[in-house]
């Protein structure tokens, strides 16, 4: 065989073992069926929803009040449109894949049409949020910064209009959009958490907010705060057991510094309770508590090894 | 009304309970105003400072000596005109919000060619962040590596020029900018901390370095690594008092292990100290010092619990 | 001299001193050289691997039994071309550094191939992993979910096509593509570490898997979790040992919840073991182990402070 016809049957070689790849196990693979939304097409939409909160900070800068109208009726109509369309996708994707449901096009212009409903009072805890991060952190110059740049807020923003979505029942959506924040701003707040107005997460990375968490108004978070599970249930058949409440619930006006740990659907931190840095949590607090580490005994040594001993193995 | 009625007239009423919501809080949105940065350029202008900083590695890749003076001399000017365009839009920005500040665009060409004239300074020190992640870390293979992959360097590259943006008063633009590094990279460095050569973060995500830290030459930090605020103390109004420093003082050689927190405006970590992994510290440590966690009395339990018994609830 | 003859003489000055700053130290730039990949180009690989390994899921959505042969056959041809391109420059690039490597281009074609002839064995490994998020979790919803929004998976997958270049000696390439999906994840897992099937890593920010980690099948890590290194012992020059074993071996069936650091090289975790969250590990602990922190002795204050008392200094 020639050098070219070697190379064409290595090709042809591997091509033939992808493909009996896909035969043998139709898991990972999504053939010969039609419905899927579209994660490039998802993310524009939050794009617009950014626009749509907060005019001017994001998309068209020069708005006047004389021009909004034109500018929020041409991106209201796009943005229904388009969402309605992410939606149908996603309730046929589930119709497809066995579950019922109704006429997927108009269920999903009956949704999209609520959420856009639901964008003003959206808009109004939002604000909330902004100013909770103004009020909370002293490095904040103002809103402007915290609209363009904090993390947080980001988070928070899209996490709203997905619980939006998760609670109308839209499959595949609303995680979709919160792991799009999640991979921007370091902080996964799963769509099915319940969490109210003036919600600030400072710094971001590293947070973790459970499906099931409840989350009162007012509350702070720090970077790296888990409110997780304890280890998993399982029936009689050793499988994990869905759809119990298994995250903290956490009252108005906590505050949870950084990277503390809070475990287990029957936690409730207390309202107005401070959970200091670090701290590990599995039990509920009273309202009004104050929690932190005591302070560790640190093995302190303060004369330096001689610059030639070996470096101690496990004392860091 | 006709099907393609009712849809306009729900469009119409979203429209217009959006612009009510506009209307009755002025918070969130930029309009009949003109100044603000555009966060998109902004990025790019970081992508210009990357080619400057290390030549080949970022944008053009066949460099040579005889090609660098006019591939310099391009990117030099190009970066100068869009970054004195982007101060002028903050300096202006913070003018028509009420800031006085005096004319904008020669201010902000003065201070555009202050930052560029600062860039020779800025790479020597940014080299020696280069070698000091070779130097520091044993899975390094090579100075390239180091640049084209390290997201340590990068978080501290763009801080770099942040903070001499943030030294010389312009608003927005450092924040933005280290955001962006912050998104990338998980590490967040506010432009306001001060920070010593022979930088190196390893691994970076959750680093947060909180604006009035103090960190000298050869410091060393490894992943979650928190220089935090203690509680943020209130003026007789209850507003956080800003502008004080809340944030560690960490001297030259010290070196923080993975997920360790410091915190507080006093708190000094003395010259050439090893701080463990997850050490949870609030107070200040002489030059020397060696500071672990004393290892944890772990709740060990050796037999496996039989396969049918219920997963203990606490216990994780 | 007028105004526009100043800005210029301005402008050279700052070109010469950048100029200059090159001239002074060769380090930091990649000039007179010709070998480097491209990074955008190795992410754009990235994509075409995740195209062939989750077909239907990841480019072309209408995917039949018919077309399935067609797109395949493209993919694998076109992947073939640009991995073998980007090895081509990055065993060039080593050569042109000084190290020994046979022709580049033959080499890197047989090793792109090598890689491709491994895709049918990568992803009977990766469904495991897919599997494994939907055994773990809770509030996944279905494989589908998994493979277009868990950022876990990301990281694996991408981790796994790294690792086969590593093994087979090609620089910078494997290290380019871990530290995007570490950009893009949270999750940093070194192309060097091993890693046996089944794997689950769930939310990902700011896990870290060294090195020379060594992990069995079926394990579970959620976030913020390090396998890590003691202190880097150093030669007699004081620089640090490279390519010892300095990163823990995790055995079968072990979890690792939030948090929990496990460090040093000779440490094991026996199979079948649980690590509670934020655990601090250095030591070896025997299978079936289940290891938790003992409950903090918590600081706990329930009587709310009055709202006028001077915020305490030290208790968060």
């Amino acid at each position: 065989m020639s050098q070219g016809e070697t190379a064409q049957s290595e090709l042809d070689a591997i091509v033939e073992a992808v493909l009996e790849s896909y035969r043998s196990d139709e898991r990972g693979q999504f053939v010969n069926r039609k419905f899927l939304p579209s994660r490039d097409e998802i993310i524009a939409i939050l794009g617009l929803f950014l626009q749509l909160f907060y005019p001017g900070y994001f998309g068209r800068q020069d708005l006047t009040d004389e021009s909004l109208p034109y500018h929020v009726g041409g991106l209201v109509s796009t943005l229904r449109d388009r969402l309605a369309r992410q939606i149908e996708l996603c309730l046929c994707h589930a119709a497809e894949c066995g579950e019922i449901v109704v006429s997927c096009a108009d269920e999903a212009k009956r949704l999209a049409n609520r959420v856009l409903a639901k964008v003003p009072e959206l808009r109004r805890v939002l604000i909330t949020d902004v100013q909770a991060a103004m009020d909370g952190d002293p490095a904040a110059s103002g809103l402007h910064e915290i609209i363009l740049a904090y993390p947080g807020l980001l988070a928070i923003t899209v996490y709203r209009i997905a619980h939006e979505l998760q609670v109308m029942g839209v499959p595949l959506l609303p995680r979709i959009m919160t792991e799009w924040a999640h991979a921007q701003t370091g902080a996964d707040i799963h769509p099915g958490a319940t969490v109210g107005p003036s919600f600030f997460i400072d710094h971001a990375t590293g947070v973790v907010v459970g499906e099931t968490s409840h989350i009162g108004a007012s509350v702070k978070l720090y970077q790296g705060v888990t409110l997780g599970a304890l280890s998993h249930p399982k029936d009689e058949h050793g499988r994990v057991i869905r759809a119990t409440k298994r995250h903290p619930t956490v009252d108005d006006n906590v505050t949870i510094y950084a990277n503390a740990t809070v475990l287990g659907g029957t936690t409730t931190l207390g309202a107005g309770s401070v959970v200091g840095g670090s701290v590990f949590l599995t039990k509920t607090i009273p309202p009004g508590s104050r929690v932190a580490m005591k302070p560790p005994e640190l093995n302190l040594k303060t004369s330096a090894p001689p610059p030639d001993a070996p470096a101690p193995a496990d004392d860091i």
